[in-house]
């Protein structure tokens, strides 16, 4: 049975990195092009990618989430004292086509999927999102991949939430948006959205004036919310 | 005599927290609470205090730079695992009061104040701006401080440049903004601020698209660019 706050919604909107794929799986790859350095690397580089695309908002300008990544990474190498010639930089960028999921993606998508049509919304590029999903084969669950690049503004810009409802067909009450980045929680609450946080390694919520309406340490955790088990 | 690039400015803007005062002097208070743990604390107190401020941006949002302080606070110590009751709290926070000007700024201030006016556009509110200003003996070299409380709106929102050019009087082209943050200058410059970056740190540019007009190590660096000296 349903608990009682079981929300009537009509499709999920899910993000992508830190919340589908894990970002820290490309520490290995940092790690073996700086030994031993690959944390910090791989760190700084998200730390980066997230604050360019924030900075790229307010300035009303807009550069792909490749090209963010890329600067991002290039950025991060030249600050920790790191060489990072082109051809590593374009090996250590392209490893996000092999970003893995977390382990409690595909058996909660799969559950999902087959109650609610499931959809990504996220900064990353039509193509970068495109490969992750293939590679971690999740292609069968999700009906549409919203990419930031459809109008050229990041999360979490209200011009990207409007778009998304646009193509849902759903206003922002029948979508529930689900991610691991508390600041996108925030700006997906702050818009309409019934969200939900996952918060996978027990962090305190960051508090900008809204909550989430559900929080759960995986996917998995989502399923008795909406009434549904693996 | 001046070197050729030397600009017709009417006016000199200095950003307050890293350019004209070091964040990183509350690093001493901070260690005396949480003993070894007080760099970590301040450093990511710094990252979140930034983060907050553009995230309430992006949502249209504003809390003033002490509540968004408190937060950051609040939530670093709960990230690091450290206890932070609001007598603590409030202690480190009164602590922005006595933040230290770096030891350059006083002797180019001075300078700089005989040939322009200067003035502080600052993200703080403007108790905070005046406290810390005064703390330092300051208070005679500028001629206006310009808080983002005013419009409620953080850098490098839009609206907060307009503002200033309006208390200011000139348009952007006769205003010169220092600032030590890269973002910052990135968005002084997309407005079209004549810009300085103060990087004391030797630290790599943040590519989004601008460059600083001139880069100089100190405050009284800039001082031969204006044709001045000390």
């Amino acid at each position: 049975m349903a608990p009682p706050e079981k929300p009537d919604l009509k499709v999920l909107l899910f993000d992508a990195y830190g919340t589908l794929f894990d970002v820290d799986s490309l520490i290995a790859g940092c790690d073996q092009v700086f030994p031993g350095r690959g944390l910090e690397v791989c760190r700084l580089w998200r730390a980066k990618q997230l604050e360019y695309t924030q900075l790229l908002n307010m300035m009303g300008r807009f550069e792909d989430f490749w090209q963010v990544t890329s600067k991002a990474l290039v950025f991060s190498c030249r600050s920790l004292n790191l060489e990072c010639p082109p051809e590593v930089r374009d090996r250590l960028l392209e490893s996000y086509f092999q970003v893995d999921a977390f382990s409690d993606v595909a058996p909660a998508l799969e559950v999902l999927s087959r109650h609610y049509p499931l959809a990504i919304l996220s900064n990353g590029t039509p193509k970068m999102l495109k490969v992750a999903v293939e590679h971690n084969g999740l292609q069968g669950f999700l009906t549409q991949i919203i990419s930031a690049s459809e109008v050229n503004s990041y999360k979490p810009n209200l011009q990207l939430y409007r778009w998304a409802c646009q193509k849902l067909g759903h206003g922002p009450d029948g979508v529930g948006v689900v991610s691991a980045n508390a600041w996108d929680v925030t700006g997906a609450r702050a818009f309409g959205f019934w969200t939900t946080w996952v918060n996978r390694r027990g962090a305190p919520w960051e508090d900008l004036g809204f909550t989430p309406d559900v929080t759960v340490s995986s996917l998995v955790d989502l399923l008795p919310v909406l009434g549904l088990s693996l």
